[in-house]
């Protein structure tokens, strides 16, 4: 379906747009169904905090909502919303008063992600992530390093990556976040430093604290990994998926992750 | 002028250009006059490097040159070449067989910049620049920290903002290449964790080696920058900038910028 550009569909992009020039944009990946955005609060609410921390104009929430309905109105879908500073002169020096450029596309669901979610395999990926606290935890448009990194993806050997920074901490799979189960409880990576923090991840430490499941966010050294009895990946479209075998090492498939991929088909 | 995109002229970007969705490409700033390219030789080296590094096919040179020209054929201008990996799925995952879009577009030479390298100020960004050795040094369409960096300049405190890692060493500027005269010869930070390898510093190199004047290539810490007598920034359109005050302390003009930019105007 056509992309729709600051209202209108089949819209296209100005060259001269700062999301193209600077990647200086934010976006969202938005599972759909029956024209129902899951977890649409959350969604809008992270890409809020993008756009303060990038000095970003918010758009209307009410425009974005129907923007998305539209995108994607009937069945399962997916719906990737970006927000970009606009138009702008040549330079980097953004304008005080940027013109926000709002692409929103609709996507058919991904027809094979129920039979990818058994007997996943989780490698660690050579490209590194860097740490910028600045861009820490936002949904921007910076994401060469994830390219990079999920081109690694592309062979046998695994079916996602899982990325470390320079001190070789985990901080998330190229397109989800992670948790481990260590010493009987769930940790996943704190995402100050770099990474996304994900609407799942959000939603995966809602329910976990709902049920009384204990998740700690922390630093989490690779080294540290050998130990975990269980892991999982989520993200916004795959919902939750338990990894079977990390490193080429088989892990278990925790209960856990069983009730809360049930708790989500109700979401 | 209107961009020309993959050879068409006023040509718009399909909004789902992986430059636009992930920045996932390069791009070259290039200094004109009477359609010749500065240092054309050079930018398309790291252009193709850059290609080379992020895995993108490298268009014709021939090509390219001949858009470049046509982008801006007479008088003083810039030109803008972007390349990205090209119209993809949804997904980081690049596919095995990109088509590359090429943009290029042409600008009026900004007429303050003469008067803008007079009394030059200096100041040290609160944005960090983050260290990642599978995109330093490359010209990637990933900018947002320069954003973030620029926008701190656009106060009365500082024409430019010098950049540091995470390390506390400089970097570079905001939108440009740092040498600092120290202990009686020229130092430029290293490119290999993080900064863009700039063609201009290149240039200076180049020049240097060819006059004798040492130019060393290594970490600088930026609290040995106190110690500095004279700084210099370099960008392919303002060319070479003496530093008139770094911090709020007034430095020297080295006699070799000076020689420096004479030079550079017989390129």
């Amino acid at each position: 379906m056509a992309a729709i550009v600051n209202g209108h569909a089949g819209g296209t992009i100005d060259p001269a747009d700062r999301g193209l020039q600077y990647g200086d944009g934010l976006f969202e990946t938005i599972a759909m169904r029956d024209g129902r955005a899951r977890f649409l609060d959350w969604h809008l609410e992270r890409l809020a905090e993008g756009a303060r921390r990038l000095a970003l104009p918010m758009p209307d929430t009410a425009l974005l909502r129907n923007e998305i309905k539209r995108a994607w109105p009937r069945g399962r879908g997916v719906v990737k919303l970006i927000l970009t500073r606009g138009v702008g002169e040549r330079g980097y020096r953004p304008s005080p008063d940027p013109r926000v450029t709002r692409i929103v596309s609709g996507y058919a669901w991904p027809a094979d992600i129920e039979s990818r979610s058994l007997g996943d395999r989780l490698g660690i990926c050579r490209t590194r992530i860097g740490r910028n606290a600045a861009l820490a935890g936002i949904k921007h448009l910076n994401r060469l390093e994830q390219v990079l990194a999920r081109a690694e993806c592309d062979d046998a050997r695994m079916d996602e990556g899982l990325m470390l920074d320079d001190r070789e901490h985990a901080i998330s799979g190229t397109m989800s976040n992670v948790f481990f189960r260590l010493d009987g409880g769930w940790v996943t990576p704190l995402m100050t430093e770099s990474g996304v923090s994900g609407v799942m991840r959000r939603a995966f430490r809602f329910w976990a604290a709902e049920q009384g499941v204990a998740v700690e966010e922390r630093d989490v050294p690779a080294a540290e990994l050998t130990a975990a009895s269980a892991m999982l990946v989520t993200n916004a479209v795959i919902g939750a998926r338990p990894i079977r075998i990390f490193a080429g090492r088989a892990l278990e498939v925790d209960p856990a992750v069983v009730r809360f991929k049930a708790w989500l088909e109700t979401q």
